[in-house]
């Protein structure tokens, strides 16, 4: 295996273990680094993308897309909502970065896009509800008293995001090699049982 | 952890590595030998229960059932479809058996039963339908011709399944503590990584 993608629920350490594995493997790691990538490449801001990064266009968006609204940005598909127009370009960079060579990826859809490759390993994170809102207070800042809100929140927009531009759903552990609760197996056995996986399936 | 619980797709191998888990750890296994167990229990032939098991009740049985229709079974709940009688005779064995000490267990929700023990460790093995296909043709001696069908259809019995006597959805990873492609992974891999999740989670 040369890739590794993981899909996570918020708060499941997607991103700390991404990194780990990136620093082992001593390999390029891709998470927000893709909406800078996508904001440089298009020319628009950081910040509009990070407000629509793994959503999913609400129907009102594509409405407004019909009647012809233009968010006058210099692309291709300059005419699509924002959603769809950073969908476009981080599937581009996400392609560019697996023919390039060995990497780790999280979210973004990126085991759907990269689906037809033989030589990536996906992994699905997830973890139970008191683990992720402990990590998501201590390591992003959630607000203590919206926390279950929020939990739910982010894994609604991340799931309907993967429903929306892939054929599978988010959670179908068909759609992965392994699939790990990372709050009851610890941030390091899943990494150690990730390049366990890693090493042994072969292309 | 004491109990292994392992829910499965029809061909992924999930009673090859049960089997040789408990080999390892010295604890009983139980699978189509709950079958046996339960009509010992309730005096019914094996194989009427065989034809029933892993599967939920069909509507019409349940018409039968409002009816009056009794199928004349000593058992507290002989007027229920045998579905059902089956599933609650299956409850108290795997109940039992979780009592007396450390054992494996494959299917038949045995992981939604044994829910409130903290001492289980729940996995999911699934794999490609090639992969399943080839076993199931090789181990279990079904016609090649209609592999197709029959892996949906048995998988379909046994979601069906789950999902009417539980209140969550049978591939739903957040049952589990693991999910792992056995066809990827092969067979001794993936009994590997069962053991580890085994010994590293805490109850």
């Amino acid at each position: 295996m040369n890739i590794i993608t993981i899909s996570r629920q918020y708060g499941s350490g997607g991103r700390e273990i991404g990194e780990k594995l990136a620093n082992k493997l001593q390999v390029p790691f891709f998470d927000k680094e893709l909406i800078i990538m996508a904001a440089k490449k298009s020319g628009m801001s950081e910040e509009v993308f990070k407000s629509v990064d793994e959503r999913a266009a609400s129907s009102f968006l594509y409405s407004l897309w019909m009647n012809g609204y233009s968010y006058g940005i210099p692309t291709a598909a300059n005419h699509l909502p924002l959603n769809d127009q950073l969908f476009i370009l981080q599937t581009e960079l996400i392609k560019n970065a697996a023919e390039k060579g060995p990497c780790v990826i999280v979210g973004r859809c990126a085991d759907y896009i990269l689906r037809e490759r033989h030589d990536v390993l996906h992994v699905f994170l997830y973890a139970d509800e008191s683990f992720r809102a402990k990590r998501a207070i201590q390591e992003y800042g959630e607000d203590e008293k919206k926390i279950h809100e929020i939990l739910i929140k982010k894994d609604k927009q991340r799931s309907n995001y993967y429903n929306f531009y892939s054929d599978t759903r988010w959670n179908d552990p068909q759609n992965y090699h392994l699939c790990l609760n990372t709050g009851a197996l610890g941030i390091d056995n899943s990494l150690e049982m990730i390049l366990k996986a890693y090493k042994i399936i072969q292309p």
